[in-house]
């Protein structure tokens, strides 16, 4: 499309304001010049409505305001809950967001962290998964859910809390033999503490359980013939489920279901996440919350604080319990 | 956080060609140079993996390889969607996007758009219910689902076609007395055409039809009473009902469901979105499928082409029908 470049200039303002280019400079960038000059100047650019050239401004300050936030994408809920709460807190703070989402474009994550290397952007928040990626420990980046690295910080959900808190409920819903399905990621990651805590809420609390962990990519049907495993004269061996995610306790819900199974009557089942229908409906289940607009606000104000003498490696934030129907609460 | 320079620059660049800086400039900038010259500095650019600095090419070229997305939030998962599949189709082209949740800020779009003016990001592609923006018509802008002007391109599924397939498929599925319900902008907007084609298909099909035509805001309950008022000894006055987006399909299929009325064997619902639970799943109910990925498509060819010599002004996608579980198909 064609452009216009009307926007007045610096010369402009010192032109108006009666002063050298020199002093505009000066009051641009935010150092000291006589009182009287600095007024002059200051309205003439509100006169002009004149507006600072960020990418001029950047070249010279190593600053553009900008940060970018890699994620898969925005189609899953919790992931799409991030991009927006980090964009409000970019926006409290008069910065801008990149968004890139990384599922389509296997070297997009490396391409943000060399801008940022290049201070072409002044810090990146990252969701990944990508085993390659080269981070140097100077990178203003800071993480969800994956540690990187000692020194740079990730910030997570209390995911054992969460996983102790998911067999505490399903204990005192009267369960008394429950079962953790989980699928994900094979490397190492923060939402892997969902089991351990699960497994030692279950000992606290004299639960029978079992576990059944299946890697991404691995083929549903291993959950389907789990169930089917301990399915016997129309009852379960298990009263209470415990599902890594929202999504696959979603779609263990349909499995029992089709299997003549109630719930919650004949099983309960908690997922994890929070994640709402159109994002501020209902809850699709009865689940662990994830504090999305918490872990938001944290990683913008890590990566944007001044003083990096203290970098904590990893932040984790409060989970809480949400009935949402698949339980009996009421 | 601490920043670190070590990036080649343009001056090792040509020390390491052994030709001129000038010559390292035009090469980078496409300025035709001797063919020796032009492999001397290509071959040094890839062996330092110098990075042309974006920041000052943009300075120079008016050009930032930026768009900016603005939306009100990612929260919906039709504007989720619409936020990856910009992203997909601006990487493939090598540009970046600066998201913009307008939602929390009413001052951001307005922002954004001087941005543009200001060839700070090279064009701007927004789904915007602000009545107060003031755009330039010089200014690159495409607009989704709202027309902002006649300068000013518009991309929208074909909405009014969206309608009329769902009269289409209720006569099909076997409905007499069909009714449309409708929240959303009082503002013209592309959407409404909703109900002229959702009415101009009962018409053809001889069904009877009524409106319920609500504004955002106004009360939800005012739905229930419609209802209620066509509810008679455990019987719906209508057997089939078209809601303006899947988000009140899923709504109002609860209100059925609250009422005694089994759905799709008492009444049955058709949405309007394409809406997937967690992205990928299954659709929320039967829906008018909106051509997200092409919108997406258009949205960036449209913003980035050219030539805008042919600048249209509104833009048509064609729509699908999909069934989920809300109507009698099988």
């Amino acid at each position: 499309m064609k452009r216009q470049n009307s926007a007045p200039t610096m010369k402009d303002v010192a032109r108006e304001a009666g002063v050298a280019l020199g002093t505009v400079s000066k009051v641009v960038n935010g150092i000291p010049v006589g009182e009287a000059y600095r007024k002059k100047v200051e309205d003439a650019i509100e006169k002009l409505n004149y507006q600072v050239n960020s990418y001029a401004q950047g070249l010279k300050a190593n600053k553009t305001c900008t940060v970018a936030l890699l994620l898969p994408s925005t189609l899953n809920p919790f992931f799409a809950e991030l991009a927006y709460y980090i964009d409000i807190a970019l926006l409290k703070r008069k910065y801008r967001m990149l968004l890139c989402c990384t599922a389509s474009d296997i070297n997009a994550e490396q391409e943000y962290i060399t801008m940022a290397q290049q201070n072409k952007v002044d810090g990146i928040i990252g969701l990944t998964y990508n085993p390659n990626l080269r981070i140097e420990e100077s990178t203003p980046y800071v993480s969800i859910d994956r540690s990187l690295g000692p020194r740079i910080p990730c910030v997570a959900s209390d995911n054992f809390a969460g996983g102790h808190l998911a067999a505490e409920k399903l204990a005192d819903l009267g369960c008394k033999s429950v079962a953790f399905l989980r699928t994900g990621s094979s490397l190492s990651n923060e939402p892997n503490k969902r089991k351990a805590g699960f497994e030692n809420g279950c000992l606290a609390r004299h639960l029978n359980y079992e576990l059944k962990i299946i890697d991404d990519g691995d083929p549903f049907q291993e959950f389907i013939d789990f169930l089917e495993m301990h399915y016997h004269k129309g009852r379960l061996d298990f009263d209470g489920l415990f599902c890594v995610n929202d999504e696959l306790a979603c779609r263990i819900i349909r499995v029992l279901q089709n299997m003549g199974l109630r719930v919650p009557e004949d099983v309960q089942v908690i997922g994890f996440d929070g994640a709402k229908g159109f994002g501020h409906g209902d809850y699709y289940c009865s689940t662990i919350v994830q504090p999305t607009a918490e872990i938001a606000e944290m990683c913008v104000e890590l990566l944007l604080q001044g003083n990096m003498s203290v970098r904590p490696p990893l932040i984790c934030l409060p989970v809480s319990y949400a009935a949402g129907g698949t339980t009996k609460d009421m």
